[in-house]
């Protein structure tokens, strides 16, 4: 665990200026590097106790606790010339996170396991840090605690905690047949300003900030689970994967009418200029960690939700379905086979 | 998270046998590697939601939660040619575990994040999986969830939960002058298996048995906190480096006695034999994961409990004596001096 050997916690720094300027990870050991690290994030009334024992100590008020957890190894799921540490740590924050809020939970808490090479500049696992903290706070969380190591490789894995708040968990097996499908936040954008960093450019910037700092809708998971949803889950593999994943748990096929979903100006512009069609983007992007949810047909949605498909009866493969044809474009992504 | 896109969990697998001789990770596929992880496990009552969805749910019925987080980066924490990936994950899930257990809580759930080369035979996170619930077993507790992703480096992130049954957490801070401190478990084995292991021998059996698979006393640490412990933590770097840890949180002074620790015949033996004071290892090896705990000066210790030193007034540094006197034959660990 993160634990500052000083027993009394750092002051709170703020600000991306390093403190310790050209320093490496291992020229400030582990324990300087663990209390830097501590020194930049901030308790929420949940922490009973925050970094420095054994382990920390979360508020659960539901009796029950959510609980995901997630890896990110450099190269192959960030590069540190095309996002900043502090991007990797929003970012890292963002996709667990968005799993417990998927779930129908409130995100209290996060624990990071960091595997840093001696020779990386100490500012690098800091501004990560200061990036894990400020996504936590958006979505009303906190860093209680952690572990550092050498290693080859940076590699960040993250833990993150809920709260179900006395609602039942929304799994992905609840789905029925004339439930409405419905998502909310953004889908292809993060996929969109991979292609544009991927040919060399910055810029459009909006779609590369989507890639750099995905912006999950936290609080759309309670509310869908307080809206009824019937299942639901975060777009973190593309909308036909992770819908397809509910479709396979739920027993049931899902049609997606792609004249619902959304595809902005801007993108289409990107999809002529690298020519790849962008609704591909929007059907098989993952990283944007949109919200996507199944509802009984009567569900009154908020004006955020659009309703981009419908649950059918399940029938022969595919389970999922694109304007009643197979999409066969190719989507989704396994780690394995990239 | 570890997701089954099948949805149903498949058929419980018990025992060794790999199910798909020969082939690689990366020939499994991350679906197919997910399924015979998944297959490897079994829930107890705690878990309501384990792998499969966005996130698990575990009871928690103190109403506050526990948890720790610890990485092992093979050839920094393990080796192959040493460990085989049962006791990698005994290993793995017995350190978390043991964190959980020195709050005074009792384990109830392990999330694990896998780093797996593609070349890698599948077998090896199979029986890494079957290591950390055989482990979790012992603790009583599950896991529940996981990610498993590409990377040239085998790591193992774990993250452990567990409840404190309604009992007050047991921090690093509450030892007071006039305290006993009292440890359970062994001390200094680990390191004498390493010893052995790093001059090419197999034997003594015993000692590198402790190496590769540590057996934390897990109920100690709840029955401690009943005991009254007033400060606890489990021995993970050395005896003196750990107790330094409570020393300065606790801002007191702790001398340790080594008349009271115990320092078993056949590792003087191994001492004598690789020209190491064996009490060497007793203060300063890590990795069995004891625990060591402050009690007033009254407890009723029970008899696997071993007085080893006492709390006293703080004084100028260092804030852990061993028969008085200053330890100078270093000790604990720096993960980034070593």
């Amino acid at each position: 665990m993160l634990s500052s050997p000083g027993g009394q916690p750092p002051p709170h720094f703020s600000g991306g200026v390093p403190r310790t300027p050209g320093r490496t990870v291992g020229e400030l050991g582990e324990f300087g590097l663990i209390r830097e690290l501590t020194s930049r994030i901030t308790p929420t009334p949940a922490v009973r106790i925050g970094p420095g024992d054994d382990a920390a100590v979360v508020a659960a008020p539901d009796r029950r606790v959510v609980a995901s957890t997630d890896l990110l190894v450099e190269g192959r799921h960030f590069r540190r010339d095309w996002s900043t540490a502090y991007d990797v740590g929003r970012k890292a924050a963002a996709q667990n996170l968005a799993d417990i809020a998927a779930m129908g939970a409130a995100p209290t808490a996060l624990l990071l396991g960091l595997v840093v090479p001696a020779e990386l500049p100490a500012t690098w696992p800091a501004e990560l840090m200061d990036g894990l903290h400020d996504e936590c706070r958006v979505a009303g969380a906190a860093v209680v605690g952690g572990d550092v190591v050498r290693g080859d490789t940076i590699t960040v894995a993250i833990t993150a905690l809920g709260d179900l708040q006395g609602r039942e968990p929304v799994t992905r097996t609840g789905a029925r047949p004339g439930d409405v499908v419905a998502v909310t936040g953004w889908l292809g954008w993060s996929a969109a300003g991979y292609a544009v960093l991927a040919r060399g450019f910055r810029s459009p910037r909006a779609f590369v900030e989507a890639h750099r700092r995905p912006e999950p809708p936290y609080h759309a998971g309670p509310a869908a689970a307080e809206l009824g949803a019937t299942a639901m889950t975060d777009v973190s593999d593309g909308l036909v994967a992770d819908l397809g994943h509910i479709a396979e748990a739920s027993k049931v096929r899902i049609d997606i009418r792609t004249a619902a979903l959304d595809v902005p100006a801007q993108m289409s512009d990107i999809g002529q200029a690298v020519g790849v069609d962008p609704l591909r983007w929007v059907l098989t992007g993952g990283e944007d960690h949109a919200i996507v949810a199944t509802f009984p047909p009567d569900a009154k949605l908020p004006a955020r939700w659009r309703r981009v498909g419908e649950v059918l009866h399940p029938s022969a493969s595919p389970q999922v379905t694109v304007d009643g044809a197979p999409w066969t474009a190719g989507g989704g992504w396994d780690h394995f086979g990239g």
